[in-house]
């Protein structure tokens, strides 16, 4: 029955989608029956802190779930575009989503927003933030690292598929992040 | 292997998601292997036109989908808004979605605009636009009549649920449905 | 004390302002502390249903209270841009205002959305519509009978000393008014 | 020297630009040393009322004042986005286009707001509204009528290049003109 | 009579209300006879530049005032959301607020933005920033400083009413303001 | 023929137009037909990284380049607005200016844009960075160091025509190039 199920709403930006992701969200799905999964920043692409589009984030948590065997039917995956009002946030994610009624985040923006828009609000326990870190994946992919043992095996694949190294190694060279030059 | 699947891009509003749609998605879900499911005009809701919001009309999509027994992991639900500029929208629609093939549609603009994009666009055969069609069904809502055998029970029970009935209702009262009183 | 006190929150689009507006204001300060003003489609004027600007607006506002000796520290004027997206547009005006606990309005999407974010929201009773509607003073504007008696004496002087008539006048001769010639 | 020349703006939609038009141009330009060409609407394209994108309706423009001999040094064409917001307008025509003194203009509404701000508004005396109306030349297309008589010669060629008719017969098939499949 | 009035204008982001912000609204008060108050930045809040939504920062200007006895009736507050487009700054404001005939600022940008628009811009004298500023209110607000002092008594309750320090506090510990998490 | 000719496009926000980008323009023009100048982050002006207007950029352009002798039907000069989403950048510069095949710039995230999208990029070889730069130019004039042998004599004297060097300096006061004071 639709009204028993236990929904939970965990947001990030995803660039690139790791192993401490998948940890959290193998955490989340262990306390409810589904799971929205936010992407947070989604109009933005193409620059060295959000160089994947929201399409290909998309694709890449598709990827890493079925890789981990979790059953698509128990999460949804949305795209949400930034307002940069944090007063419209929590509305605007609400629009976008299937109803849930808990948020896991560490984040304590996010946190305090939800929690002043009414909602219970979990920290994500073993989501170990400096192991695991999407800045640190990117800080790697621009010095030549090792960053694949970071994120599951179909996640990298894809992402030299479509060729995301080049991409992020253009960007350093990019002044200013501008699409203009002077 | 990634590059050797197929997928299929189809935008619709869903307002709501009715027995038509559900023919669309399994006719296109015989020709390729998976699907994206676009949530056109995603920042709309409470009017005549869009009652439901996007997460409303995800939330119908994945119960009507379910009841038909689609797997899940073939296909992905995106809310897309509306940019209201014609020569922006196919670059919006791509950077929100995995990618994609072919489009299924049989609306003339989306047609056009994707053709010029480069893109394969191929018709929906036997998608009935007069007997099931949302605005059919939006119609009947708001005149009490039958509405029900529309679409899948799912989606009728989830509306009941959330009491949309009564939502469109308050929403002919409203003269200009402006969220001002004069 | 603050926190004793009783806000209430009445929102209209105020072109211009009217007999009728004064009387439901007049209502709602006789039932709580103090109101706040909303001044709705804000960022919209010089178009036939929004002739005046939200500047304009404050400042007839603000005369017709002076004249019917409302004291100022019991009310606020904010004016408050259309969102046009209605899941955004409670928080929006939420964040604009001071904090109210009630809402008097006779719209009927106004009164779902408020309802719907938990709000008690009120009638206005003795409100007449047909009467003193800003749509009937507009239309005595622009076919040049009198529109006078139906606003108070200070909002007739005030839409005279900026010339309003003539500017309205002038945008019924605008075929579509865009402001492109063909 | 600058500061000698006389400079006046002319805004248009130019969708499509016609013999009207090129009448009027002639004529401001004898009264003034140079033109600004707004083409208004820009981001608007793939409707119809603004079939043309502002590119294309740019490249209209120099063909026709080449054909007629129209020195290029003597005018600019800026595209010029609508903001819908008519308080911002003329401010927002000012930041993107040269200085210029005199607007000449037979629209109200674009009269009304330069006035308003100071500038001389002048009339175009013989721009003959019924006989040469992109209305008019739009309609043509639709229906299959010759139109090219209305228009500059390179007008129509390009016209055909670009394969502008089969997108205007395009958009008529299209109900509502929304880029959304219902 | 309306017309002879002598209003001013003084914009602000009152993050929060201080005692300078008291002082330099007595100074202009004494100059001219009624004051617009524009709240600047109106959309932000739940930033550390910006803790307090534009209707909190409305009603610490209104209770200050109160505490202050300055009549009501004769200001406005009113928010102006930031346009970030600098060209169009002076119009959005214009078109907001009641008609005013001189600005006062200390702020360069604004100065120059009106002066270049054709107003009367004064400096503020003995608003004295470093003693009472903005910024240095909200750095002893998150180090557990004594701030209450810098601001008018009901500001300091308000605040505390609200759970200010607390939501302050919290936006600290975010690492980038960014609501969503890595 | 329309269609023979060849035709490139260059992107730049010329804040302000120096004798770099005069070369740059003389080494395109060598090469193409004709030439469409964009003028990047049309929307800014009156900050520090954009002092000027689009139309006193424009203005500049004209200026330079009819100094320099260029016939003037050989280029476009269009404003382009930023959007922020550079998944959309293509597409919209696509929208505003007539076709090009081929695309001059040095910019690494310009340069991935367009090859993303399909066009041929091609580097501008002598365009001296550190000689000619708009910072270097914009440096000086804030520094009250001579600014004026690096750009073409009709442009220093447009710039002191419109008082630019003061506006410059008048920025470089504001602290934060925020239109509000605190």
């Amino acid at each position: 029955m639709v009204c028993l199920t236990r929904t939970a709403l965990y947001v990030g930006r995803f660039q690139p989608f790791h192993l401490g992701h998948l940890e959290a969200i193998s955490h989340i799905l262990s306390k409810v029956d589904s799971l929205v999964l936010g992407v947070g920043s989604a109009q933005y692409s193409h620059t060295l802190e959000n160089p994947f589009t929201a399409g290909e984030r998309v694709t890449m948590i598709r990827l890493a779930l079925n890789e981990g065997s979790v059953d698509a039917s128990r999460y949804y995956i949305i795209p949400i575009e930034d307002v940069n009002i944090h007063s419209l946030w929590v509305s605007q994610v609400r629009s976008l989503t299937p109803r849930f009624e808990v948020v896991f985040s560490n984040e304590p923006l996010t946190r305090t927003l939800f929690r002043e828009a009414g909602y219970v609000v979990e920290a994500i326990p073993f989501f170990s933030r400096t192991e695991y870190s999407a800045t640190e994946v990117r800080r790697r992919m621009v010095e030549g690292e090792k960053w694949e043992p970071l994120v599951p095996s179909t996640v990298a694949e894809y992402i030299e598929e479509i060729d995301g190294i080049a991409r992020i190694k253009a960007l350093t060279k990019s002044d200013k992040l501008s699409v203009q030059a002077e």
